[in-house]
């Protein structure tokens, strides 16, 4: 019997809103097609997937605690949390799971709060400004960590 | 039939305790004596209210999301998120609803760290030092800006 | 007898250029339709309004010396000195007036040097953001502190 | 009758995993074993004690907010949110009760920005690096303050 | 009939000194020998000129808003209102007209307060460290400019 | 007849040793390696590739300018240039073609100068910390951009 | 025949209200009795006076210009253009005369921004926090220097 | 034979003046009072006391020095010294014995440049805000390090 | 026999892409057209002209060393070198030759970082702004300076 | 019987070398002939004087806490410690005696860090940049503060 | 048979021209000069010398990768790279060998540009201020640790 | 008659633990077998030797001053008075004697606040990271210096 490795796929505040609202910004797929997407390709690299999305600082950090044991990476798009949200950090380092960051902007072409990441540090990569691309090669990176 | 304009009167972390804590700073007016007197100004000025107070930055998040399609304004004192909760900004952003920043107190005039807004930058406009006359205000911009 | 307390509408540098140039930034309104509108609305609220403009720092300074005995507040917009002049501020300080900071365009969104006002610290409070209405809700402020 | 002072002891992010993560870092004691410790102190030192822990803002303010009336004093290690959540410091202050903050760790010989705590100035002291003894020596800490 | 164009020579605080004072740093020639051989220049340049030079912030001001219908560029040297005032860039925004800054000695080479024009980003161009070859190269630019 | 796809692969200093020095680092695959597993990779998505390294800048921004009309995309590791080569940023803005910045390391979990990119706004995305992964997967964004 | 060295006593914004505003933070002396007691003290110290007060910038530069070959000596306040007004720092060092700058209260003890004097690099010294006293001792200082 | 360990209580500049000093900001215990309660509290704890107070930075380091092989902990306020004493910080660390800092104010609560110790990296933790009782807590930790 | 002053058009990386790549930015005109019209006017102004284009610091570097005996002054536009080059500063420095810099695009106007040269301080003066004309009148400066 | 007011004349590091030492920074006059005129000057004002130098921190320190009951003002150079002894600035506060800080030079224009004095907060004023004469105008401010 | 240690003798830019230009700064002895006496030097000490000068920063970065198996250490000026390049930096942490940074000047005397290196994390040591002895007691340097 | 040159060999705090305590960081050599070594190779050199070590930063500044008329040059290892020492770096310039500034450890590959020396700008030179032989080449240098 084989174990497929499972990847927990998680997206911070605002994501909900995805390809609804300033698509000239983010694109117009929205998160359930994204995340429609990323489970074809689990598929095809042997993983399995859990989503999850909230706008809450606490209940992200939750959900990372509740990766210990159960899930064998992380594919994390912090959205704003990026910027500031050392508790989430702290999350991830406790875990001690391989997280993968994902933007689907360049962060580094907007504005200067936004160039600097305070959750990177915790992380194995960061993937930016490559639309909903970020996510895939992400997840691609964590099947090669996991493989 | 007329259909009002409505505008949720949105308030963030510790402003439940106005009126009942700090007197010296903030005032003795408390949370719901204000509403009561913005729901008395809306009428006069043909606005409907909605009230939500929170401590909690995702449910504020929440909140903001949920005015898509069913709000035509925000009024909205941030309270020390006001600060750094950059999430909320990008809620803001995000529904892309003319949202009016007020503040009790003349933040300009306290700590160094409270003379910047990082919310304001999504806002079209912010007032503050007026007391409670800060919310009254604030609610007559956005009757301008609905009328 | 009945007397009216008084208002001096004051208005630094460029202020003068109002509705002329650059309307897609500071709108289409005169500074003398604003100048209008102000003494119409001041007639509701029981004021009575003088108007003062000047491009130059000292005369501001002059203008706000006068006050003294002579004007119950001020409602002030300080053009491109807000950022600045420490010698403006001084003056409002020393007067001991209250005073009301108004600003067309929200200045929290435009170049970071716009976002601080070294004036704000003497004044009751600031309204930014609004166009014409930043007056126009500074005076009725102000009639509430003088009510 | 004597009644008893009572003190909250109230923990922050990632701090439910203590003991069992990273514990060259934070040490191998868990929460529990500390919150066990705490009780038969506070037996000694004729204080009653309430435990709470969230990784949720929100609810840490929360939790605050209802120690009005209730609560004589806090025992709190904020964690992470301890170098950002303004929003927690404004909880504290507006509550007016003796607050000790707490670390684990020394938090002025890791990175920069763990030795600037935005809560310090609503407690009335600071223990750090002591390990669980940090708990203790602020329980006692307070046991003093409200004896 | 040819009209042709008009440039006003603009000169702020101090520059009416010019070649009697700290001629090491600024040469021996005087403003209005600068003038005489500008007026010269302009002639073989095709160009009319109008003189003015000030102290005073605001009368720089004044005199930039009277070139609105009556002047077709700009000359400026702002002294050392070039490090600060705001107040003079808002104005040469505002007229929208060509302005050339110049500067006699080379700036970048002075104090560090010295390095940084905040009139600049409302001008065209800058040139520095020429001496009063600044100023004829300036007027050579609005010349083409205005050609 | 179809054509394929023409992908630069651009690799700036140090980048040589790669394999060879500091493998606890940068991990133990040479360029040469990295390189043969992206001609593979390049053959399944339809690409086709060049392969360019040098330790010098003007070598490097040389060879950018080359790639007008020759080349639909870059793929590029600028080493230590990534922190301050504001010329490498020019040229690739100036030849507007998409290109994919990738770091081996991860460059914001190591000293502060690393943790920002002058030639990352200049790109269309960037990835960092995968190891050789970051370059697999940046030739994927670029399939996809391409495709 | 003995020609008596001349000092000009320069005050800058605000002080034309001094005894009257603020007297916490300035003091009960109004100008002129600081001027009428200088006169005598000059007297005594074998100098004549000129007085000078302005508001404006400008008129403190002409003022400043005038000194050339009337004025031996500057004792100057020059309020709050102490902290920005390059503008009169050059008048300053253009004149080259020995200039004293005096403030009433200690502004090493204020905020932080009054804790700078740009103009200070041009004076031959400064004296701060000594109420009246600083003009008093500054014209002492004067007096040595032109002795 | 039971050999109890001995700590040094090390108090820098000024502290000799606790309690006759501004008691406002200090308490009215003087230094001896403390030293007589630690010296009871070290009976209780099992250990034994020394004493030093000096204002001189370089007889705190030489006593620090003597520690070697003759203490086995030390208890310190380096008052002042707290903020920019690196010698003393290099000290610590050389003698490598654990070390408790302590403030009887909250540093965190006062001027910016308290809130930064140069020592406290060197320490095992800090004690801050608690008057006396900061230094009975600190030798409670270091009689629980030493145990 | 007349001989004349030999001029070096020196111009840094990218510039060989004037007028092909981003026109909106440097406008249309190629660097051979600017360096025809240049040849032109040397002629007029009695110039006799070498020219240089290199993206390499290093070659940039060499060139200026070669000007020593065989070139009296150079005209040199560092693009992005201009920000970081400081090898290139101390060239100028060394070669003891005049050096005008100039720029095509208002650089003040620009991202921050593009509004200091840390060559400047090196050469005599800097034209920007001004489009082909900054070389033009950069050439008759130097002609001035070399008459 | 009269009791005279007795000063301090307090003088920190390097001041025993004043008038071999440097003469062109620091003048010709040595510590003993200052000395020498201020017990003269002393003597037409009315005042006692007791003499001290140093270059040590903490005899500074020692000899300032021993002015508590036996001196009534202190006159202090405090050389380079101005600029970072925060043990002497506390030292003065907490003796609550009116100091006057002087300097020789116009530590305003020197080095950018002899701009600060970390002492000046804690004195009544400060006296810089006219020699001797900064001693002599200081001992004058202090026989009128203790007059 | 005795295999004599290796050492390259590295030069940055403009050091050619050393001896010839700005003797006033860098003295009058060339950099052919130096080499010679390192040369002798070397003999006595049993080191052979490689010579190496380059304006080119990646021809300095090639050179210092051919020094693996090749040479044993390396004597570098690395000239103005010393304060920004990062490649360099990067290229002698590669290859792994003792390098002594050497500098004419006493560069923490100059421009605050200049005090800063970013090369010196990767050298054994650094050697300032001493003109051509840099050089020698760098080679001495690097004989003990090659010895 | 030959008199030898002689030079003070100054060693600043913690330095007389040196080769007892932290081996890992200062090597295993004492001060004294440094001191030893020194004093034969002064003897090679044709110098004498005098020695002093202090933890006080104000017996190091009396140390220098007696320097005067005795000593020929300064070894000085400032430890970390270095970095905040600006007493000692007057001292050093008042003297006027060469001194030259020796490091054991690379200052500069350690913290950030190590990386500055505040005393270099007064001496002739440093040597950095170079262990004893940092001393040895420094006496070297000195030699040099008074040959």
């Amino acid at each position: 019997m084989i174990v497929l490795a499972k990847v927990l796929v998680l997206n911070g505040p605002n994501l909900n809103l995805l390809g609804i609202r300033e698509p000239g910004v983010y694109g117009q797929t929205t998160l359930e097609q994204i995340n429609g997407q990323l489970a074809l390709l689990a598929g095809e690299l042997g993983l399995t997937l859990e989503f999850f999305q909230s706008n809450h600082e606490g209940q992200l950090i939750d959900r990372i605690h509740q990766c210990v044991l159960t899930v064998d990476g992380i594919l994390f798009n912090p959205g704003a949390y990026t910027h500031y949200s050392l508790a989430i950090r702290d999350a991830i380092a406790a875990v001690n799971l391989p997280c993968v960051e994902v933007h689907l902007s360049n962060i580094h072409a907007r504005e200067d709060f936004r160039r600097q990441s305070v959750i990177a540090p915790a992380c194995v990569g960061q993937i930016t400004g490559l639309g909903a691309d970020s996510y895939f090669l992400g997840l691609r990176a964590l099947a090669a960590k996991l493989g």
